[in-house]
């Protein structure tokens, strides 16, 4: 047996280190996207939220006409972005929306923050790419220097901490920090934001 | 009660996601600031030391004139930053300046190191962002990719090494290290930097 | 005994915080690289891979034709970088190459990590910086913003999980999580890639 037996692929020598899910039409598009973004987006002054936005939305985003995207914020694909009203990405954020990323209303997002839609399948031989969603709900935040992995829920009102690494949804209205991420406490306020019938 | 009680503001519908405590002229002044550090400061090769140095005190920073302010190192507000005689703020160092960022002498802090000066009151309906003051004591290194949290002192000779994510005081001359940070040893030599009479 | 004993150089007053052990033709070299890399290795589009390697190539790295480094991967100094056969640095790595960094076939170090080949003493009055080689394995992941500190070697087949703080060796298909990193369980499929002979 070949020491490579695991990570060659049938029928030849492989190209690739894994195989690329992502479409040609994908590829084109994110190219086109990273000329806009790197002359027109990136290069704005912070006041210009609204010229952003319509860039966004040319490539395909939702968002609010409330939402603040700042410049530094990196967009892998903005077709996969959603944005609630008055949600926020700050610079330095990293929104690597492999598979859809969606801020609810009143979401922050910090500076330095890294939301994080896909990873690999390490077990396979192909190193398959996943596209995995992430939600941050309506008035989370994600504070700064936080990653938020694939497939994570961020609830409503919850609180990721400074450079929290979180791998598992966050109930809503907790607060959790370290890495790995730990509940370490609760939000007050929960019944004002959630009303009393909860 | 409005299930968005606790997020509304008194008088009307809210214009923003949270009071934005920062004045007009501040605004201003970092608009200005971000136009002179991307065309003058960040383009510049790294022995150009001097001219970077006076660019920060062109807009308020007290500058000792052997600190070493890299061409990468992002400030938010130089007139909220003091440097020390041979501090030295790293390449892609993010020194964010809403309250004032006091490096001592002789300070070091590496590469992508976040000084993080302000956090979010997240139990207030208005998420008011609250500046806090951070100081690295004389002699002490934040060590690469180490993040400093809103009113912290890193003390006299202090290490927090690499990634290490501190919230809390960390006293003269111990080692911090992980996320959250905790002491994982102590600095020796710190009798000959302190001296025998302390 | 002064209090600066400890920090002061014999032969008179400190010009510099610690002794720079990069010698002049050095300083010339990462000069000339940062304008090469700042206008012609950076501003490319992401499939031009070969013409990164070409000018990576240029100043001195071994890099297999079938790598692929990215066009915001930053590398501290080319010819401390050896890239094998399908291996990948992706946009946002860091590779602070003051000592020889080494990535095996098919090693994938993916977005925002930190590969840190040099500490300081800081125990040395001098603060001598420390070059410390980095060995990523064949087949090795060192996944989205994890950082792998000087002197590591993570083994081949081995993850470093996301935002993984690694300072000590990963052995071979272990996969370690967590600040600092921990093991926390191993890569299946190890037989396969290692062979039965093992």
């Amino acid at each position: 047996m070949s020491e490579n037996a695991a990570v060659s692929r049938p029928g030849g020598a492989p190209k690739l280190p894994y195989r690329n899910r992502l479409s040609l039409s994908n590829r084109f598009l994110r190219l086109a996207w990273g000329f806009v973004y790197a002359l027109l987006f990136r290069t704005t002054p912070k006041p210009l939220h609204g010229w952003r936005r319509f860039l966004l939305r040319l490539f395909g985003a939702t968002v609010a006409s409330t939402a603040h995207p700042y410049p530094r914020c990196r967009i892998f694909a903005p077709w996969n972005l959603i944005m609630g009203d008055y949600s926020c990405l700050a610079d330095d954020v990293d929104c690597y929306s492999v598979a859809p990323i969606r801020l609810g209303a009143h979401a922050t997002v910090s500076q330095h923050a890294h939301l994080c839609a896909a990873t690999h399948d390490y077990e396979d031989p192909e190193f398959t790419l996943l596209p995995r969603p992430i939600t941050i709900g309506d008035y989370a935040w994600v504070a700064a220097g936080a990653f938020i992995g694939p497939g994570v829920t961020v609830g409503e009102g919850a609180v990721a901490g400074a450079r929290a690494v979180v791998t598992r949804d966050v109930a809503p209205r907790t607060v959790v920090a370290g890495n790995p991420a730990r509940v370490v406490k609760h939000r007050r306020g929960a019944a004002e934001i959630e009303g009393p019938g909860r």
